[in-house]
């Protein structure tokens, strides 16, 4: 069983060893683990197409996986990094398994209150952040599509219990321990 | 032709608002809109129960549309809303041809220097934030992973020559008039 590594840790300065780290972990329970920058790429004419052909490599190294776990942690903001949100909708319409953990315990909207404030006087249920935005109140860990999507193929979502770093990997290797059940 | 409206619209106060003239503008090429709050979710026995419900409604609706035209403007960051890249990855997956558009002509790389901060003495092609993070050096419009979906399915992604405001629907617009074409 191959599992695509989705996650913000090919943005880390050390994201090669932060990929093997999650590389070792999957062995050590069965699986094999597939990390975005398995695939090398060259640097094409320019920087677009450079871009667009290491989304082309992504795309297909899930579609070769059998099942996804993605790093969820709040990545520049409330939310888990959005390419890893986009890779996660892939996997879920390509039919393949997705399972998600956060290193990050708070809900959701805790997080859209912290970080763009709602007035205390709106009544529950209808908080809005200051610009008038609905603040999502589901009591999920991220935007409901994200929670919905993993729960609709009966995947894993695990929160670590105390905050932790965004690379840490104890709610990670919690999904493999439940996968491997 | 049905087309989802996937975007931070269903944020807004005047959500339905928004819906409504998005799907007018659909009419007037010749499509049908489809647009996130189409079906009205009941309140659930839980918060969680009524947000799964809702991620539940828009997937079906999703499997149900011919294509998808996602506003990728950025939402709470430099990013498009998480919810809507979700959609978009999904569709994607599904085999559905994704087009975007976003109301912000600036490229991913200059909103993450400007929000997150970039070391000038730093090499081109090496950028990275205040946080260590890699900074995306593509020329593109958000996430690779975005930019490149649209493009491997030749779809649309269209930039509003001038700044405008997160739900104005002149780029939107252009996305219609290219794809009736």
């Amino acid at each position: 069983m191959n599992i695509y590594l989705a996650g913000p840790e090919v943005f880390a300065a050390n994201a090669d060893e932060l990929g093997n780290r999650k590389k070792e972990l999957c062995q050590r329970y069965g699986y094999q683990g597939i990390f975005p920058l398995d695939t090398q790429i060259d640097n094409a004419a320019t920087k677009q197409l450079t871009g667009l052909a290491i989304s082309k490599a992504n795309e297909e190294l899930i579609r070769k996986c059998d099942l996804v776990i993605a790093n969820l942690t709040p990545f520049r903001g409330a939310s888990a990094d959005v390419g890893t949100v986009y890779e996660l909708g892939l996997a879920r319409g390509l039919g393949k398994p997705i399972h998600g953990y956060t290193n990050d315990p708070d809900l959701y909207h805790s997080r859209l209150i912290a970080l763009f404030g709602a007035d205390d006087l709106q009544p529950e249920g209808q908080l809005r952040d200051r610009d008038g935005l609905k603040i999502e109140e589901f009591d999920l860990r991220d935007n409901l599509m994200i929670d919905g999507g993993i729960h609709a193929c009966s995947g894993h979502f695990i929160a670590a219990q105390k905050k932790a770093a965004i690379y840490e990997t104890a709610a990670f290797e919690e999904v493999l321990i439940r996968l491997s059940r």
